[in-house]
């Protein structure tokens, strides 16, 4: 059993409507130990795909994000939810992105600046349930004509579609753990742990 | 000068309004050689404080206040725009940041589990101008009765009131480049280098 599964299991807390939190080590209070672990299994997943920019979504995958990127030593570039004010319509790429949480639907946005048709771009993302936010980013890179190398997940809901709707446009999807199952409380994952 | 210097005046741009826009290397994209060298200098300029935690906002402080954690190896704890569902209103501190540039105000929260009295603070952000986001996170320390060891700043704008702000609290303000002026679009700082 890897290091974030562990924490999960001794951390993590399950909540009604399959919410898992992870805000003691995550996605609010972060924990240096559990960033390590995920850069390195990411680094050893990805490390022959010829790696030219981590891309993530704003807010809770920066922190992975920064950690993976900086490990490759290539620039980490974060889709924004607000568009800047020195940010001009024509000079950037824009993806919807459905929240089915929130059930509303937001605009992210990247520069054009900042991709182009010869990256080899790593997606990572602190969760995946619907995919939509792995989606959006995916829209955005082929939009510039870059290559997705892979999505690096922390932790995914393998009980809900998103790795499926991934899996379908081709893409490599590398989940450090893959959550079967939040019933009654109880946190396993698809290889068994529990 | 160093190397944060030299990167604003290569790939930093001057827009009106002292807008400076630095997304090619801090907040937009990140540059790993960039974030760097800000873990090195705020590790040198803040390891006699017994750092407990590194404490920032959401969305660009939450990269070089990662780094930065690591390098401590104590947890990162960023304030959040938006309240998680998991998280009621009497288990969270919040303070009202004011932006300047948007004319609103944002409620920021942090989970009261993650801050104590025995805490020594270390508040990590991009940027200072007006000091509205760090005034909120002393704030939030204060209200858990923890200890504000330090600000460590990456850029701050010396010409708007942020730092004497932060000054007349009694607290210890460090920042990796400080502008005197971005006056005819030209950026000069303080200590004269330009």
């Amino acid at each position: 059993m890897n290091y974030l599964k562990e924490r999960i299991l001794k951390d993590g807390k399950v909540y009604p409507n399959n919410v898992l939190k992870v805000d003691s080590f995550l996605n609010h209070q972060i924990d240096p130990a559990v960033v390590n672990a995920v850069e390195k299994l990411m680094y050893e997943h990805f490390k022959d795909r010829k790696i030219t920019k981590v891309m993530t979504i704003e807010a809770s995958g920066i922190a992975p994000a920064i950690m993976v990127a900086n490990r490759f030593n290539v620039p980490m570039l974060f889709a924004k939810k607000t568009v800047p004010s020195t940010l001009k319509n024509q000079e950037r790429y824009h993806a919807l992105v459905h929240s089915y949480t929130k059930n509303t639907d937001s605009d992210v946005i990247v520069s054009k600046q900042y991709i182009n048709k010869d990256d080899h771009i790593l997606i990572i993302d602190d969760f995946l349930a619907n995919g939509e936010a792995a989606k959006g980013l995916v829209s955005i890179a082929h939009q510039a004509g870059a290559t997705v190398a892979g999505v690096g997940i922390v932790i995914e809901k393998s009980f809900q579609p998103g790795r499926h709707l991934l899996e379908e446009m081709g893409l490599d999807v590398y989940s450090i753990c893959r959550i079967q199952s939040l019933e009654d409380g109880k946190v396993t994952f698809v290889d068994g742990d529990e």
